[in-house]
């Protein structure tokens, strides 16, 4: 493990390690931080990175475990908000919003066929802006407000921008969105909405993030640029805690999430990763990433020496990612916690959205029908234990992205208002 | 108050009063009715009725208040899931989602200005199919349950349809919505996903509506039509006693509702009518119904000989009704407990869409802006007493119909991820 100067002196000072609520550490070289001294990458593994593959040098958010440990159990660190394993001061600076706190539904029905194991839907449509990227703005956003910061700039494909400028509007920040110009018009008309400034981008996702970084370094915008902020992971692994208390204090089995950056199942990873080292928990649940096949850009570059990108081509607008920025994170938590993976085809995409809204009343976006398409999968190849407990994560509403159900929708030739019209079609 | 022989009887039968929850009552000609006797309107009044006003004789749900009052506080009644006063046996019932529980947000500051009273936000884009419309159709749906009823129709200008299809298949249930054929389309696509029969009707949600009803009679199909069925109103009555619970055991000073055909607005004063005869609260909070300037059918009326219809036109299309179905109930709740009215031009919908998104990070359907233009309008005529409590109820999600706003949204230029072309936009 490298230490940097700053941190050598850091760590003679027991004072100072003991006041301080958390630092950072490079997940690539280790190299640790004071929270005040960095607020994005690595800065020396920062050096090495390029714009044509992930970066390295995402930094994991640590807590003084063995001190919280020993005068907290999982019910007084709720009690307390978990600002324990916050990286905010109050939690009066969150915003004034129902962020997270989302609705687990057990499922005891499929296709009318009793299941003969526990199958939950973890429900994150229910947030302010109707998607889980409310859980890292929120953070992001109560940080900034903690730090005396305005300004908050993001790349997005449109969740995580409309999910910023809704939480900046609740919390009287200025919100900057780049989007690519091709995003879904439910999303941009949301950001506009909120009053943010959006910023339609002739390129892709990727090239949106790039600019959004040269933008913090000109303007001196905060940034929430998944991933890049360490904040969005520590945002984001609050869904860990809620599923641990909404299944009476217990793991689950598995757990289907969606992926394209890596930051969400990152959260996923890191909430548990938490509760593991305060010994609450005694194991890492199986996490199962699930990618579009379109869009498989992080599990296909798991364990490969060299990065290759694939151009993605995918309905699931979401998850759609060329260069899946937490690719790193991901990769060290599959291989520590023997975390499964999977992809998924456009078709069964489609097909798993008709079939979890037609079975559930739960209509989601594509990103969360690819992780309800995984569990089918599983489900199908008889891989789920019976009496296993098994959750999914709905990352959002389907009416954000209405056009990519479009081959599913078909609405019948209109009546005259008639009963004689009327029995016809159901004669 | 006219007694029909049946009801006679019944009433020397002290017996089978006590043992039934509850019962009907016609809010035309006060014919009460034993709730297995009756489903719909009062049918001596429903012999008056034609297609060009709105029905007499929609049924009020009577509950054996005083006998509650003795053993019920509200906690208890709380405690009991409020079925003391819902026309279900079973919570279990209920669709296994998140029904109502919406969040009410209290909003200290609008444009910069610090609100000298206080001013509270209740979310009803917070539920599963992410309108209020969950609350009646999932009573409908669990009273279906209840009675061996499979199949439920319904007319729809789109979030009711859109709610019942999804309540349905949450309860493994038949739902057949007829729409007219301007529907928006998200809502046509939640329905559509949801699994439900769709049945675009060429003419007006008034079309659709009572094709709807003859349908019922035609085929034996349970009815969720909005006042045509009168659990339509208790469902929806549950708003007033989380309002009642979330403001601290008080009732609001005001509360602006928007109003299409009069049953929300109905929900909420039956629900603290309901509260107001078990003693619990003292008086009816003032509601002002909200309608759209471009259909305020229901207003225009008020104690008036003759109903007369104008013709609808207004972006707000969830209430954009011409022949409001809950018209004489309305009218008996405004004039009994002196109810205010109001109606807001499009513009000054559109304005206030923006404003509340800018401003609260929460993006409503238009008719939920209705409701906050009402506010707004209240606000700079300088009616809002100062340390009153006063809320507006936002009744769907923004995302339900993006077009609407589709003035209010203006996306830039797209441009060249460079610094450079970004610079000129901030110079």
């Amino acid at each position: 493990m490298t230490l940097r100067p700053f941190v050598e002196k850091f760590k003679n000072n027991t004072l100072k390690i003991t006041n301080n609520k958390y630092h950072y550490k490079c997940i690539n070289c280790g190299t640790q931080y004071e929270s005040s001294e960095v607020q994005y990458l690595c800065p020396e593994c920062n050096k090495q990175n390029n714009i044509s593959s992930p970066p390295k040098g995402v930094l994991k958010t640590i807590y003084n475990y063995e001190k919280i440990a020993i005068t907290k159990d999982f019910i007084s660190l709720k009690q307390n908000n978990f600002l324990d394993l916050l990286p905010i001061e109050d939690i009066q600076s969150m915003p004034n919003l129902r962020i997270g706190n989302t609705p687990l539904y057990s499922i005891g029905n499929f296709e009318n066929t009793d299941l003969p194991f526990d199958l939950y839907l973890k429900d994150d449509s229910q947030n302010p802006t109707f998607s889980f990227k409310d859980r890292a703005s929120a953070l992001v956003s109560a940080y900034a407000k903690e730090n005396g910061i305005d300004t908050i700039v993001a790349a997005s494909t449109g969740n995580a921008g409309s999910s910023l400028a809704g939480i900046c509007a609740a919390q009287k920040q200025k919100a900057i969105i780049l989007v690519p110009e091709s995003a879904p018009k439910a999303k941009l008309t949301q950001i506009v909405m909120y009053g943010a400034k959006i910023i339609p981008v002739k390129g892709t996702y990727d090239d949106a993030f790039d600019l959004s970084i040269k933008a913090s370094d000109e303007f001196g915008w905060y940034n929430r640029n998944t991933a890049y902020n360490p904040l969005t992971i520590e945002g984001k692994k609050t869904v860990a805690f809620e599923l641990y208390e909404q299944l009476g204090y217990d793991i689950p089995d598995r757990i289907f999430v969606p992926v394209g950056d890596g930051v969400i199942v990152s959260g996923v990873y890191k909430g548990f990763e938490d509760l593991l080292k305060l010994k609450i928990i005694e194991k890492m649940p199986c996490i199962v990433s699930v990618q579009s096949a379109g869009s498989d850009n992080l599990i296909r570059n798991i364990g490969q020496n060299d990065f290759a990108i694939k151009k993605s081509n995918t309905l699931a607008d979401s998850i759609s990612v060329d260069i899946p920025r937490n690719f790193y994170m991901v990769q060290d938590f599959i291989q520590k916690y023997n975390g499964e993976t999977l992809t998924i085809e456009d078709k069964d995409i489609l097909k798993a959205s008709s079939a979890l809204a037609k079975n559930t009343g739960l209509f989601a976006e594509p990103a969360a029908a690819t992780a309800f398409a995984g569990f089918l999968a599983y489900f199908e190849r008889k891989e789920i234990k019976n009496d296993s407990k098994n959750v999914i994560l709905l990352t959002g509403s389907g009416l954000k992205d209405i056009n990519s159900v479009k081959d599913l929708i078909d609405i019948p030739k209109s009546i005259h208002p008639s009963i004689s019209e009327l029995k016809k079609l159901f004669r």
